[in-house]
């Protein structure tokens, strides 16, 4: 693999998380698989399309067709494996953690490389990070998930976000020092699992 | 008329089947006119405006105030003959039966017109089919129809934007051969209406 | 103050309005801290983001920090003197008056200033005068006040807007007519409250 494809990767890799979010709620609101898919999608590509919109850009989620394989997986994944799934509620609460590290990093540096400024630049990632779930909750009529007083979810969210910005602006920014951002606020949103 | 101007009195028509589904939406929920025609407007509109956004250019529905004519049209239709509307519920599933038709196919024509390719057009194609009832849905704070088990909504608007984009890709694409494409996705959602 | 100021003075006295109902609503929906800033920032700044997006301009709300204080300050507001502002309820609905009044003003003069034609200004106008509320009451899963049958709450917008447009069409647009504009809005919007 090359260098150049690793963020194409964790940004893929954070759609599908979410996307599992997404289709799980379709689940548990008995939709469909369409229903699943769709879901999953806004769940998985909502965050990035509103960053994208925001920069002027066509959105990748329209633009790059790979973009659709983690939806797809995503309601395959929660169609077969439901029960399993359903077991492993902890598990997925991982994976939603690691979706969020995952955006409110790929999420600032996108926007900055297309030349944001840095608080424009944090402010897109964090919008990245919990925009899909916003969406998610929204159109499926549930209480959001980011408005829950026992949850902290945006804060993580929001501190990787400046932090990424900040490493840009200073010019510290490497692949590695955004890894162990997207590391610290995965820490941070478990813990506040755990701890809650 | 002059022939180019059937790609907008049926993208007009589109916009007045979907503006009734909404105004009578707000009926439903006891909206006044001025709900009616804001609810009208966002889901005979709101579709293509999300297309327009993502392509990049001034959305229709702010730039032609022709636009502004169907929904206008709509709410009046709703609030005089409401009695009769209500009546006559099946002839109104094949209203919004004929805006998916129109939209999946005006919709995609629109996107790979301005240069998406056919993948990006055929998404933006449904997109524009389906955004529209989901604001409605969301909005209104009602279960989407979108993701109903038992009723077959989505897919056809998929398959037609599919084909559509096909058939500009092969160089086969006419307003003859979109037209079928327009009537088949009417009678493939009329169908599942009958036997879901 | 520099006389430029003005315009942006005003602005960010409607953020601020907006973003107090916002957080309100937070309030009464038990989210924390948190989730009242993020719903006091979507309710200031929603309605701008969307007339921005639409006008394909990089939105203030991400562009320009100092947007960013208005919901600091109303979610501090809130949070600190929430046993008062929930006996001032009447002067709360003189602050969204205001800020109804404010944004239909100066949404339609942003567009205008931008190219638009009085029309689509006008629409855009409204389109900030109340799209930050709609964002507000959906996301929260509540019914929108845009709705109620009971409220006169779209028209006066849709009014200042017309006449802002009509007003700098014929050339007679300055500060002085735009705020006279703007206090019409605003007694109406105040009037309907006390005779509804």
């Amino acid at each position: 693999m090359e260098h150049d494809a690793w963020p194409l990767v964790l940004d893929l890799a954070g759609v599908f998380f979410f996307a599992v979010s997404g289709s799980l709620m379709a689940a548990q609101k008995n939709f469909d698989i369409v229903g699943s898919l769709f879901l999953g999608s806004l769940t998985g590509l909502g965050g990035g399309v509103i960053r994208d919109l925001v920069l002027g850009r066509f959105p990748n989620a329209f633009a790059e067709p790979v973009y659709l394989a983690p939806p797809v997986a995503a309601a395959v994944v929660v169609f077969f494996l439901l029960p399993a799934v359903v077991k492993l509620r902890r598990t997925l609460l991982l994976f939603d953690a690691a979706g969020l590290a995952l955006f409110c990093t790929t999420g600032t540096i996108t926007a900055l490389t297309l030349g944001a400024n840095p608080i424009s630049g944090a402010l897109l990632g964090t919008t990245t990070a919990i925009g899909g779930g916003l969406l998610r909750d929204t159109v499926a009529n549930v209480r959001p998930q980011l408005f829950d007083r026992h949850d902290i979810y945006a804060v993580p969210a929001l501190l990787g976000a400046g932090l990424v910005a900040f490493l840009w602006q200073v010019g510290a920014y490497t692949p590695a020092s955004g890894g162990a951002v997207a590391v610290v606020v995965f820490a941070l949103r478990v813990l506040s699992l755990r701890f809650r």
